[in-house]
């Protein structure tokens, strides 16, 4: 049987020594894991950022892997630890909306409240449950596959919607740049099931951001002379605004959560 | 049995080829081995910061886990190559003191000064023994596990304490910040150890850093109105400034090395 | 048999979910490879940056080593994916020069342009082709080891050159800084074979770069007084401006691409 994977996806950065804390808790129970990075740069304390971290990374992933999702601003307090068991992955992730997206995508769900404190390091830390709670409970779910032993089942997960593009009037609607990638290019909120003009073949429309405004879609992020702006449907299928070989943010002075106008006509 | 476990401590980066380089070189040896990223992001020739980054997580890694902790700055020098053998984990490192908190934590410790050149690669840069000493002595130590076959046994390791806090007469200690995490949260030298006023029930005590005054630890992270500072004793056992999901250090102005003071009553 | 190593060198960073997605679609066809991070800090559209990056580690892997480049920024467009064999281990890329280095460094090449679409994610998006093309070529390649299978077979690869010294009258030759390392020195485009004299017994030299002059090689990193800079064939081959303890790049003002002299005498 293959090795089994476990991914992390944290707002640890990689300049501290959490991550490999708990590389180590996991690999200390259970040292056939396959321990897979997927990124330790969510934005800090940034439940959104996490959720759209993990929720468009996991469909790519084998049957039976286990996801350790820790954004978790919350910390020692009352937020639940959880175990998710969504089609034929898992998740272990404080009970606090980073894994919304994992729900809106899954076709099945099960959960668990994790309680069974003789699968936690001893004692428990109040501001380390990576170490402490979720990466112990990935590390034996990885041995024993009993998802059931780590607690009670549960379906209030606590579930937040990622927000979505708003009309305003006169064949237009709102949204938002959700995130901004390594590249430069903004992630909008805006899908062609939003605007399904964005992509017909006769759709026209004219996106608006920052100071510039974009009446097509490109194909490829090869298109467009220097400087100038243009817009693609990306591969999580978001619209994005991005810069032939360069920064898009950077060069229209853009940031995280500005305003995106998409008009008809 | 399982497979072997090399972590890495360096302060390389990852935007460069070093970590490929060594990651390589093991494998070539040693295709077995599971290789773990602890950190590339310790401070640029930093011996402390390299020596905080494995001190606070090896212990988490089950016996028989190789570290390869390659903080410095004098490569090339005559400082040694050293195998170190603490309780049941084995560190390949330069005799500089980055291993000084490895050997605080220990039990038991056994030292090799590295000579067996046969298992260098050849020739040996003056530059980058990462490549070409540590990480080749890593893999076959993986293979063979006989460490006193590396060189002749030493136990006058160089070794430095971690800065302690002083008295600063009248009932109050100085301190400083160790270092700054990725959240931005101030990770002082004050143990419970050093003030244990901090965790008495009826402990009275002032925490000065920057312009801010903290008279109460805080059980979480996530105390506090926004822009507050609160204290933390950290997942590592250190006195943390923090502020809840905000960056502390950014927010206050306070950089590593800054002054911290406890003052009784 | 050992499991299969695929690398990674991209132009991704690590914020965002890209990395995460190749890793988890590498998996999902062959959960038994060992996926090892290079690096994903090859600066953003830069095919020379990549170029350098896999140019300078491969040759420390094992062989039957897959290494997946991706620095990608005509993903969509007509440039081939493609598949080298260069000695014993394997290259699967975007044909835009990336594996230069890798040619250069090759006793032996073979070549494949991908066509075999049944090995891609159906449908492939016209953006993302590390996660849709290279990524699933690399695992299937790690399963089957035939790699005529992937297309046929070509030999004109696009293939660039390294940007070389030039001679500059009178016994001078200019070169460039070719990239800065995380540790701030800079790697320029000089190398002994260049200048013989920047080895040789009694050779005499002068090397500018900014505004200092440096006339005599360093034989480790660790020379020099503070903040001065300091002259050393690092361990790829390449002359290199440093200083000890120092950010060099930092500390003189000098960016990547800045003209660096070598006058003789």
């Amino acid at each position: 049987m293959a090795r089994p994977i476990v991914t992390l996806v944290t707002d640890y950065g990689t300049n501290d020594h959490l991550v490999g804390a708990m590389k180590g808790v996991i690999l200390g129970i259970n040292p056939e894991v396959q321990v897979v990075d997927i990124t330790h740069g969510v934005i800090p304390f940034d439940v959104l950022d996490g959720a759209l971290a993990i929720g468009n990374s996991f469909g790519y992933f084998p049957p039976r892997t286990i996801h350790v999702v820790v954004v978790d601003p919350g910390v020692g307090t009352s937020r639940r630890p959880i175990l998710v068991a969504g089609d034929q992955q898992y998740f272990v992730a404080p009970d606090n909306g980073v894994l919304s997206l994992v729900y809106d995508k899954s076709e099945t769900l099960h959960g668990w409240h994790i309680t069974a404190e003789h699968y936690f390091r001893n004692p428990v830390s109040s501001t380390f449950h990576g170490r402490d709670i979720f990466a112990p409970v990935a590390a034996w779910l990885s041995k024993s596959w009993q998802s059931g032993s780590f607690g009670d089942e549960i379906s209030d997960f606590v579930r937040f919607n990622i927000p979505k593009p708003k009309s305003a009037g006169n064949n237009a609607m709102k949204g938002i740049v959700l995130r901004i990638d390594s590249f430069g290019n903004l992630m909008t909120n805006f899908t062609p099931e939003d605007v399904p003009a964005l992509t017909a073949a006769d759709g026209k429309f004219t996106i608006r951001v920052g100071n510039v405004q974009i009446a097509a879609l490109s194909p490829t992020f090869a298109q467009g002379a220097t400087g100038e702006a243009i817009a693609v449907i990306g591969s999580s299928g978001y619209l994005e605004i991005a810069m032939n070989k360069a920064n898009a943010a950077r060069t229209l002075g853009v940031a995280r959560g500005a305003e995106v106008t998409v008009e008809l006509g």
